[in-house]
């Protein structure tokens, strides 16, 4: 097979030569997809260097469903900031005759919302949020904080696209830092340089920025402009297929925001800070695909070395 | 550590011990936990133990996220048969002024629920959902149809409870057969053996008797004592803390369901039945925990060399 190159800015192109490949597999909803096998095993591979890279770190594995307590969401600000992106998970409480409505209405594809009502249950926006409650029931901190590695689990995002690189679940690999200020920026600020050494390591031309979340409507405007600000968020990009690089990392500096919505202590009582690094996985997998070919076998020995070779 | 047995018919006790040895986390929602990572390394090894017996199928491996597109669970009849046990994802569409007011309110923990609408997308309610539009527009199926392999996935069901094998989220392993109807048939039942023994290699005292599925309300009970009548649904059950033994793996005949529901043929024009298995990753860890001790590196040599020996 000739290597590919979709055409930058041709996102729409990219995805179609994914779906023919069978790489990624068309699901009937934009930004829901399956996958192939050589795309699982990319992804899982990538990880597994993340996983060799960390190693000291010495974080403790967690792992958590792509659920999260609808009151964790709410206790975190995360619908001021994010109202947009947030998914909220709905059930059926009726009778049996409403049961029987419902089906027919829900058969003839006819809208059935009105008999769904709210659980206690939201998707998990980040997958970082679970961790905070399990470290906020242990407290306080052990001296020194804490690391947690929540693995490559799960997130949602409500941002239905045709660009492959902006799915609605993808697999975000997290690592989260707790503790003393001093410790959590430097933790943060190490790990940004060695997210662009991995993704070099396997040919991705990677370069990180100061950078910004998505915050929502115009109050947002002024979030973001203080995050900016106080570089508070780094990302790594990398060419994919939109016009600008895209962002395949992102390192988050809290300050004191989760451990103050959790109630996390440091060992002396003071007020813990935390920081996280989110990989995006299928993200990463995609741009390894665009820049050495839709054939993951047929890449060059050195990337392969580095993903398959340990 | 002594070897743990929680008294049979004392869920809560075991669910304790899990969370007391780290195994398993609270989240703040009955039935949704994270795990610690001799929990996952369980799940795991059971999972490429199953990998391993199922090599002869020569299964074509795809994975799906969690989400499946509504209208595919529209066109299934899921919710004529299981209303009680679907997750619907909505979301907000307002204006920056809702977005302000729903978050106020969300702050306060108050209901929020009437700033969402329903959006195109509902959790998946087993592993096998998704691969059948996948197959569909593939069609005709090849001559000999098709056997795919859906992994350990995440699937949903709407039953909180304070029963460790009862949860909302679960990895489901989940393999489906599409075909010829004699051929479907023999395959399931070939599987429904190989289950028991494999379940029997680990030491689970693991049984298999004709199955149910959980049909809501009075109608249901016509459609579970057809289902009965016809064998159309087995299960494999092992003790776990429950006074009956629990299901951890189940067979499933379809007949020409899922083939009518999305228009899948065979090779000759004629219809295609389906059938699929599934093995419950969580409930298969719990019945080894609570069978040979609470931590898994003290299991016996025979035990392990099944799961970590290859």
């Amino acid at each position: 097979m000739a290597r590919f190159r979709p055409a930058i800015g041709d996102e729409s192109q990219f995805l179609e030569q994914l779906f023919d490949h069978g790489l990624l597999l068309r699901t009937g909803a934009p930004g829901v997809y399956g996958r192939g096998p050589l795309f699982e095993d990319v992804r899982e591979r990538f990880d597994t260097l993340v996983t060799r890279v960390a190693a000291p770190d010495k974080a403790e594995s967690l792992r958590f469903p792509p659920l999260l307590s609808r009151r964790h969401l709410e206790s975190t600000g995360y619908l001021a900031s994010f109202p947009h992106l947030a998914g909220t998970i709905f059930e059926f409480e009726g009778s049996e005759r409403e049961a029987a409505e419902q089906a027919e209405r829900a058969a003839l594809h006819e809208d059935w919302s009105a008999s769904q009502t709210m659980t206690d249950l939201v998707l998990v926006p980040a997958a970082c949020y679970p961790v905070y409650p399990v470290i906020a029931a242990r407290a306080p901190l052990p001296a020194g904080g804490t690391t947690i590695d929540a693995g490559g689990a799960y997130v949602f995002r409500r941002e239905p696209s045709g660009d492959p690189a902006r799915l609605q679940m993808f697999h975000q690999r997290e690592i989260v830092r707790i503790g003393e200020p001093a410790s959590v920026a430097a933790w943060r600020d190490a790990w940004r340089d060695r997210a662009v050494e991995i993704l070099q390591r396997v040919g991705l031309e990677a370069e990180f920025d100061v950078a910004t979340d998505p915050f929502f409507g115009r109050s947002g405007r002024m979030l973001a402009a203080s995050q900016r600000a106080q570089e508070l968020k780094f990302e790594v990009r990398i060419p994919i297929a939109s016009p600008e690089p895209t962002a395949v990392a992102s390192f988050n500096y809290h300050q004191e925001h989760f451990a103050q919505s959790f109630g996390i202590k440091l060992a002396d009582g003071g007020v813990a800070h935390s920081a996280c690094l989110g990989f995006g996985l299928e993200r990463i997998a995609l741009g390894l695909l665009r820049r050495h070919g839709l054939d993951p076998r047929r890449w060059s020995g050195a990337v392969r070395d580095e993903l398959w070779g340990r």
